[in-house]
């Protein structure tokens, strides 16, 4: 926690290295992340065209996989080459997706993955149908994977996941979440699903409870490190070219990293300020520039961005018991990826 | 299918020796049942206190638990004194509550159970999380009862749920909706989940296939019987006695038997007006009361509550393969039961 508040400013640059080492992981999994793809297109498949159609229009806007990849990699090395981990990898992707849908439900959004999110193109009703659709699927798929362990782990945090998105709901508006809530809760609506999605290659793999929770451990503080650098991006314009909306958690209130650690810094007139903007959502032209600059007198985006270097650096720790091979290798530069650029 | 177009009127009134009967059932199931619930009650709990205060709205609302009384009965019928049959009941009732929370997200409902749905007290957000939270759950009971099988079931049953609403919902203003294709829009939607709790307790008592396909025939006919009369009761003054909004169907221009048998037979004159009040869903004071008069003219309210009861016989004839004992005896009642009075 003290790491996060007594930061030094450091704004971390992507470093081409490190880019290219995150590739090869893609290039190594090329092959079962094409059989965890057509496993997901079979079986969104329904005689009720609207869910196919609606599933794959999220499904096919280039969402990264980086869910599904933690699984196949996992399973890789640890030697682990069953067909159990691609069934694994298609239902984390599911849940994944069935929460986007219900997300842009929830959130209102308007654009998901550079495009006009779901709900907006066939209507909330859909969306949350779809969504339904997608989760029973995954608990199909599951089973398919015929690991009752494995089972119990992703159920267990797809309900943590609505814990968290419910919390996250309640503290809308809400100036005086603290760092530690703030943590609780993207430690339980996105952390819980990486760390699950990584657990289960060792449950499959019958490894040692030791490894198993390595692997957990990896998952957890690689969903932290990535939706703390999401959080960051929510604040920088250069995400409008990833095709994200910036600026959507301050319209909605939202109380991320940023912004928590932005008024913990605050004088009375900025205090004034958040109250207004947050606490009563009454914003105008040119809040959205007064908050940037608040931000920017606290350091609050890079303390950010450096919590996500932190979080990084434990999942990498975590790998140290696994025999180096080039999955581990390939896992440890997700790690550095997903806090250098943007997802 | 013919059965249900070519009818014979007949206004089925409920007789007090069924009542009674039905009431057996519930006596019977008491001890097994008071398990279930306590099941419910600690599985919704959650430290995101919202979640079991939004739940239990729903839960203790006094819904009459017929799903999971499917279950235990016929665990019961068969001679299953195991702990699977109340786990896996307590997950279908959680399955069910799920799809009632998201159902009046999805058709924006006044009322539910005698009550304001729950999305208006505490809007669509919190109530898609919720289910989300409770479908999650359900799993999580899924798996404590251990048997991958029944898994497999529920799973399926639950995107068969999502299909049948997404097909609903492409149905809303289709004058055109066939008797056929009603029929598999309430097999997807509500039979399945019948079909799916009858049939389990046949696979944690490692029944033969024979008896295992005879309960799923029983809560599948079951299941279309109960949404019959429902559809029925939407177009039935009695039904405001027990906090059902009347109308709802007429309103959201849900095309259920009772409409698409009175289209059936319109003349041009009553065609012009399904057109108007269920096509183009544009209603005006004293719409529905035509409707009604136009149903009377048909007769389609009673042809829908004689294809209940034919299909609540199927339901009682699935069951005679197995030993007349008390359950068994009570399982017909139920089904006698769910079409002589509202539920």
């Amino acid at each position: 926690m003290d790491s996060i508040v007594k930061v030094k400013a450091t704004a971390p640059m992507p470093e081409p290295a490190e880019l290219n080492a995150a590739e090869r992981l893609a290039t190594l999994a090329f092959d079962d992340m094409r059989r965890v793809d057509a496993l997901i297109l079979d079986r969104l498949q329904s005689h009720v065209t609207l869910i196919p159609e609606l599933a794959r229009y999220l499904i096919e806007a280039g969402g990264k996989r980086v869910r599904p990849m933690i699984t196949i990699a996992a399973a890789n090395m640890i030697g682990c080459r069953d067909e159990a981990p691609i069934k694994l990898a298609a239902a984390v992707e599911f849940i994944h997706t069935a929460t986007l849908l219900h997300d842009d439900v929830v959130d209102e959004s308007g654009m998901r993955r550079g495009k006009a999110a779901a709900n907006l193109v066939w209507g909330n009703a859909s969306s949350v149908l779809v969504g339904d659709f997608l989760f029973a699927r995954s608990f199909s798929l599951m089973v398919e994977a015929g690991s009752m362990k494995a089972l119990g782990v992703l159920s267990a945090a797809a309900s943590t996941i609505a814990e968290g998105e419910v919390r996250q709901l309640a503290a809308v508006k809400d100036t005086g979440v603290s760092v530690e809530t703030y943590l609780e809760i993207i430690d339980a609506k996105t952390a819980a699903l990486f760390a699950a999605a990584a657990q289960v290659a060792g449950i499959v793999a019958a490894r040692p409870i030791v490894e198993e929770k390595a692997l957990e451990t990896y998952g957890r503080e690689l969903g932290l490190a990535f939706q703390l650098v999401d959080d960051a991006l929510d604040y920088d314009g250069a995400a409008a070219k990833l095709g994200k909306s910036v600026g959507d958690d301050f319209r909605e209130g939202k109380v991320t990293l940023p912004v928590a650690l932005s008024i913990l810094s605050a004088d009375d007139e900025q205090r004034a300020f958040w109250d207004r903007v947050i606490g009563q959502l009454d914003q105008h032209d040119g809040d959205f520039e007064t908050a940037l600059a608040y931000m920017r007198e606290h350091k609050a985006i890079e303390a950010t961005i450096e919590a996500a270097h932190n979080r990084a650096a434990k999942a990498r720790q975590a790998l140290a018991i696994f025999p180096a091979n080039e999955w581990r290798l390939a896992l440890e530069a997700l790690a550095s990826f997903v806090v250098t650029r943007a997802h």
